[in-house]
């Protein structure tokens, strides 16, 4: 231990992101006021914010599709928890977005990482990249074989809704072929698709969250951060509900629906079967 | 009460945004995957949710500098308590973000809304809005007297940092003007940059976040929502903290940095004066 | 400023919480093992560590009895929030409990605090107390007109339930009797519930909420801290709601329900009338 | 589907924790007002909630023992983001105490769970419980080796301050044998203790956030809440944090000392090597 350390000296802590000093802001290196602002889009500084690198024209459109794609689908349980929120503390909104990102966690928000580790693993583990269709077949089917057999779903195969197909998937990946993004995650995928009612017995729909894992994966985003740029997609998606919950309240309406149909149980009683009993 | 409500019927609940069924996906009236994804940026689709309404290209351009003036600041408090949340809870990341988020409040995060309800109240309350310079710096002087002599603040005036000029205030403008966007609020709030000094007795910088008050307010964007924009805007921000703290991380030096310059000062003792007594 | 500080001194950070060292522990000036562990209770623990005095027995009872008037009340938003938090992310339980204290704002729980700092604020602006009922008669009176002539509500008055009398009001002002705590902010609330008729028109119940204010503000707890106690009851009722979800899971069925109950409307249209038309 | 569930009838929705009605509300089955306020303390509340069982006088004395062994630690990065949150926010001091929850994760607060799961599946494997110590140490030999041999830590040992010993450990103990109720968690919890330095090589203090899982899986409280338990704790000690914070602030000055040694480094930049340059 230094002098300085033992004088309680305090390390310097780096960052490359935002500074300020007298009249000029600094952002990733740039003059924020007169580079970026006005120059560069919303979606393309958070590529860059997360990456350090500005994304050619190409990687923003397939990274801000794959925003689009994720950013709301209706009466989830996460907008669902916002606008309550928002009706018990109006005054904090940022309680209600808080509430609403923090279900963004295994079950719901989680495909899209946990499809683009599933992948990333697959292609760490194997040699050089397949040459052609078959080769990228074979590499699937060994490892949905090997997911299968330890009794484990595949990531980014089913969907509740489009079980004849999530119309997010050929989108992105016909974005990523005409930007010339199509990468090594992408062909996995797509292969998976091809080869898994082969091996699980059934045919499932390679998903919007899943695809968009794939993608992200190719555009070189972290995958530390996938989850993480799901719940950038997804934060615009909950302001769009909190505005249309202040225009249009609903959640008032949720409370006393499920508070009307509370059954009380006494502990260790038992719950009555059959329907709703409160009428 | 109906019969319905009676027997516990639910009510229905509406929304605009997202739906989906079999194979399409609907988000703001929209074909989701052939009619936006691809097409629209997500700043775009941001102020749609908000608004409701398409912007034209002039309003997202103005909507996106916003943004990005907003996005990042540096070891702010929120990006901190972020990084040690991220620190504490590294299998959580939507944890971490929520926390930075929990940040936005009334104090550092409060001041777009604040000054964009402070304009609109004073607009609100005018008449016909002034016809040329001399009448909006009569209008700001009514304005800035009535708040200073309730005792309160002009919101969107002053800056720690930026003690001669936010560099973020003239170009917002100048993007505004360019686009043909510059309003009502933009005007009076330039205005009370002019009269100020005349006032309060010193010169005040006009603020980047009280412009980007002004500049949303005049694009439209519900005041309650204000506060929600700048959440978003500052989501990529915190992104980039977390990003950051993976590729490098410094929460564990400032936990202890913090740590290793507590004083236990039992309860009912008085703090000792002078400098760190740890060393 | 001093050199140290030029060269970026660090100031000590006094606590007197908690502090470790070797093998013993401190927290609030004692022994954690020996002293505290095993001799004082929870609720001691928490008055304890909010207001660095120790709680003597009886106000612990007369603390502990808000507390637990306070913990729950079955599908609160707040309760429902956290229950369809955990649905989505069962992964990370932190994030479903501070999903659900975030609903603690200012419409359902801040009543206590509300009402904490109206009695303290009549009581600062008043004389010395009244000798008598009807000296807090006069009290109240002129507090309720002063407040009704805003506009305002009085808080602690009414509750949607309770019509006829909250059970908790007369149990709480009990307990303060027995244990000789009953002071000025519960007189003046009690003299409330009396002349309040007359003033208002109507006869409300004073609520449990309300009371809980007006004790914890005799308790002597500092006002910027009630809705912190109110928080730290709502989470042992949380923790609840988990341990039942986990057992016994609902949040699927919430959510489903209102998922089967929206109505899309494309912005710009119109909500139907009449009742759920989605069956 | 029954042609109720087609016309969209509601499922109902049982509970077992509070309701109301008129004039009585009813929590665990009891009547509030008259059987819980006044005669339960609030640590006894919050094991009702959790296992719905009323907890003995000595199941009591334990877990409430446990809970003031985890409440606070000093300035921890959940006590530190807490009060940062407030000082960005201080009019929603449910965001502040989110936060702090939210570090609830796997690093720091996790070993109480993560403990308790361990002892369980190694309890749950084994057949009926050894009749000596000599079967307790062959037990933990077994489970210490096996994952030591999966290369992973064992849960519950070791601690950066309490090198020679955690206080909390012995007392945990002690009051369970004084209480009846050390079982089998804690019999083997001790044995890893005994045994594990001729298995790892060196000695390790059996932590307080180990022992407290340990004695939580004794008291029979569900392995999916005991992190819900941590977080109660430390909900009380987050209070305790932010009652101080508003008293005696110093969160603006960890901001400060962050800022004030913050170093910019433009991306692709590198950290420039030694201490503190931006004196």
């Amino acid at each position: 231990m230094s002098d300085d350390q033992a004088a309680g000296a305090v390390p310097s802590f780096p960052t490359s992101l935002g500074t300020s000093e007298g009249t000029t802001i600094t952002l990733l290196g740039q003059d924020l006021a007169r580079d970026l602002m006005g120059h560069v889009g919303f979606g393309e500084l958070a590529y860059w914010l997360i990456t350090l690198n500005r994304p050619t024209p190409a990687q923003a459109r397939l990274f801000e599709a794959v925003l689009l794609g994720l950013a709301d689908h209706g009466f989830t349980p996460t907008a669902i928890a916002a606008r309550l929120t928002y009706l018990s503390a109006p005054d904090a909104i940022q309680g209600a977005l808080a509430a609403g990102i923090l279900g963004g966690g295994s079950r719901f928000l989680g495909v899209t990482e946990d499809t683009g580790r599933f992948l990333a693993g697959v292609l760490r583990q194997a040699g050089p990249p397949p040459a052609d269709e078959a080769g990228w077949d074979a590499l699937a089917r060994d490892a949905v074989t090997a997911r299968a057999a330890g009794g484990r779903f595949v990531p980014g195969l089913g969907h509740p809704v489009h079980k004849d197909g999530d119309p997010r998937t050929p989108r992105i990946i016909a974005i990523a072929r005409e930007e010339g993004l199509y990468g090594p995650h992408l062909a996995l995928f797509e292969a998976i698709g091809r080869v898994h009612p082969g091996i699980l017995g059934r045919r499932l729909p390679l998903n919007g969250a899943g695809v968009s894992g794939a993608a992200l994966a190719d555009l070189g985003l972290p995958l530390d951060l996938l989850r993480g740029v799901v719940l950038l997609a997804r934060c615009a998606g909950l302001l769009g509900h909190l505005a249309e919950e202040i225009r249009r309240p609903i959640a008032g309406e949720i409370y006393q629906t499920v508070d009307r149909h509370a059954t009380y149980v006494p502990p260790g009683g038992t719950v009555p079967p059959g329907g709703p009993a409160e009428g």
